[in-house]
């Protein structure tokens, strides 16, 4: 298994197996140096003494030598000794793998899809489809604002899905949502608006992102008709008009016309978080915000609910003075999606499965609302329309447990789930729970259901 | 195919064929509406005129204006005529298709590896089998720093071929370099470093992204043994050790020991930037420095060299005190690699193809170099150690045209190739032109080449 090799002053052990050759014998060198065995400055033993005490020519000592001298592990001088450098490294600590985050037993937690139902066929006929079509030159450095193939796709989609009232040139490709998050609070940072409006409550990982991008954060509140329009005095909000999260009311009508009014006549630059926007029950989806004001509103929305989070895929609609900004930000940042994921989702989009999994998923999630406020006992208040994939339960009725006691109930009960109070920003108003009912695999949605009432009653009883 | 109505005060024409149904007469009004063609306060027809005008239900109208109501595009009051909202949109301009970037006819271009060499079916089984494993719960947020999976084949990848001294713990899977770059750059600035040295000259690209993320730039100067280490007086740098970009040299190495060293000493952040470290031909690959100092040396490493710059991953490789800032600086840019893209990469690593492919490419690099230079006449000086991807002709020799010139009659013949002048920081030094003899496909090298030649002989000619 070693060898060890005693003389020239220094007592070295070289942890060595000949069946490993040349690369193994760097390899134990390097390892006597970093350990310290072969301690900084020392001689190392000569090529033929070294060779003869392995038992290997001496030309491989030699290579190794001058290997390692290369690395600037030894140092050699004309006519000198080898050495080993000065320089030493510090031992490294704490080695191991990686951590896994397991999801809870019960998973209701909000903004998740129903990731056992990832069309994984489909995005691997698309990748298949995606890899056979692409011509060798776009492997090379990728289009800044994204593949034309997916802006292309994408413009159709909003415009027939959404009402986004677009062209592919003023789309943009993210890697997520919180990038297209940072990328705005950057472009608006550089045009020296320096404060967001959110609203309140609202998801506190955009408020972090946008204020780790230098933006104050002014929070607006909401009410059962959405963002308090009339209470705007911002240079800029992101408002989730759809669909708010995470109170679940749509953003009223004349406050719909009010938002794009006041953008147009203050130039403020409105954000339409569209999260969950192809997710309603009731009746069609209302059309995008953006269409009021196209020059006013950005429009984003995510692969992240539709398919995956973990596909990293989100888009923007800018209004055509942002384009070039919002791909100035973009070089900056220095990332970008992989070229072949974007011609996936092109391809699933083209290809009409996209809109197949969005009508499965909306017919699942509506039965799960449905079951889901069919279970809850009276304590709790639902909130929000009929849409997306979470449920606002509040904890503001007569008897209502508190949002801290319901928390811990699911805990003990390994339920995922949320509690309002985060998403409030400053002074916490009334509680509450956000259930995500479309996170569960459909064989858990009942056992996560029932667990939740169950919790919900020992609170109470 | 169209209708036109009039009455009520407003003369309006609705581009509706009845064929497209609700959704499409929907679509109408609003083009209606945003055209100015119904104008903003104007009362819109009432649903029985518009009905019995279209030859439609009434029922079909009122749903219509319902649903243009909960968009914005019509206001409705109890006891009054449904008007037209007051907030307009403007129009659109210049719309189309998103323009193409061609690649040039003969591709010279430095930093790109044949792309039509990308392991493309080894590539689509890796995204299967990625694809077959993942457990769904992962499909959902990403772990911040990467893939375990994906980590871990690198730790052990990158210590068996580059020497590295790692752990999984401490790789961060990122976006691509410029990515990386961008991270450490607003780590750095975050801990009060906001100077960064650069070789000069190297790639203007890195020294963009770090000024943009905060950083002022501090040229240091490359000789034929690569960085002049001696001349560091920053608390950060950036250094291309194994293959200086664009000059071609490779750290001496006692320069690589002193620079271990003076980090060591004065508590600076090396970045190693290996962008090429797979590719050297003429013996072993010099192993990282990164190994000499784990605590001060970041490594950074790309996919974007030996398989594809479109798959945008690349990887650093931690002191033990950056991770978590990284993490942060990560969280704060809001952009993560996909998953299955690290997976699929893992699985390449892990099977061995990945090997196989770096092999293959370098045996072909190789045999590239060999005959570019064997073509090149005496009036360029090839520079720099027999390894990467590109290849630096200097222009200092007796009889040498200018820079200016050999761009422009490659310009003339279509070749693709960069001039040494950008990667200078401010004053420019000698000229040269940067051949990328990898990035041909196998059948158009020998032609790019005697394009390359024919535009040397003409300008000195």
């Amino acid at each position: 298994m070693a060898d060890s090799w005693s003389g020239s002053g220094i007592d070295v052990h070289l942890d060595w197996r000949p069946e490993t050759g040349r690369p193994g014998l760097a390899d134990a060198v390097r390892a006597a140096v970093r350990s310290g065995r072969w301690p900084p400055g020392a001689a190392v033993p000569s090529t033929r003494a070294l060779a003869a005490d392995l038992g290997v020519a001496r030309g491989t000592v030699t290579r190794v030598y001058a290997d390692l001298a290369a690395e600037g592990y030894l140092h050699t001088l004309q006519g000198a000794p080898t050495r080993v450098a000065t320089a030493g490294a510090l031992p490294l600590s704490a080695p191991g793998p990686v951590p896994r985050e397991l999801a809870p037993r019960w998973d209701l937690r909000p903004g998740r899809p129903d990731l056992t139902a990832f069309p994984r066929a489909d995005w691997q006929a698309a990748t298949r489809k995606a890899l056979q079509r692409v011509a060798a030159a776009d492997l090379g450095y990728t289009a800044e604002l994204g593949a034309p193939e997916l802006r292309a796709a994408l413009a159709a989609y909003l415009s027939r899905s959404r009402g986004v009232l677009t062209d592919p040139q003023r789309i943009v490709v993210c890697c997520g949502f919180s990038h297209a998050v940072a990328l705005i609070s950057r472009v608006l940072c550089e045009r020296g608006v320096t404060e967001m409006a959110f609203e309140n409550p609202s998801l506190p990982l955009y408020r972090e992102i946008a204020a780790a991008n230098g933006q104050r954060i002014r929070p607006v509140d909401v009410d059962a008709h959405g963002l308090r329009v009339s209470e705007l005095d911002s240079p800029a909000v992101v408002v989730t008009a759809a669909h708010q999260y995470p109170m679940g009311v749509a953003l009223a009508p004349e406050r719909r016309a009010a938002l794009a009014r006041w953008a147009g006549e203050t130039g403020a630059v409105v954000v339409e978080d569209d999260y969950d926007g192809e997710f309603r029950f009731d009746r069609r989806p209302v059309g995008a915000l953006q269409a009021l004001a196209p020059e006013h509103v950005v429009y984003a929305g995510t692969a992240s609910k539709t398919l995956a989070p973990a596909l990293r895929l989100a888009w923007l609609v800018l209004p055509r003075a942002l384009v070039e900004p919002v791909r100035a930000a973009m070089a900056g940042s220095g990332a970008r999606p992989p070229l072949l994921d974007q011609l996936a989702l092109a391809e699933l989009i083209s290809s009409g499965a996209h809109d197949r999994h969005v009508r499965r998923s909306r017919a699942g999630y509506r039965a799960r609302r449905d079951r889901l406020l069919a279970a809850l006992p009276g304590t709790v208040r639902p909130q929000g329309i009929s849409a997306g994939l979470h449920l606002l339960l509040g904890l503001d009725r007569p008897g209502s447990p508190a949002e801290a006691e319901v928390l811990a109930a699911c805990r003990r009960r390994a339920i995922g789930i949320e509690g309002l109070g985060p998403c409030w920003h400053g002074e916490r108003g009334p509680g509450g729970v956000i259930a995500g009912y479309a996170a569960p695999a459909g064989h858990a949605f009942a056992g996560a259901t029932q667990a939740l009432v169950d919790a919900l009653w020992e609170v109470t009883g």
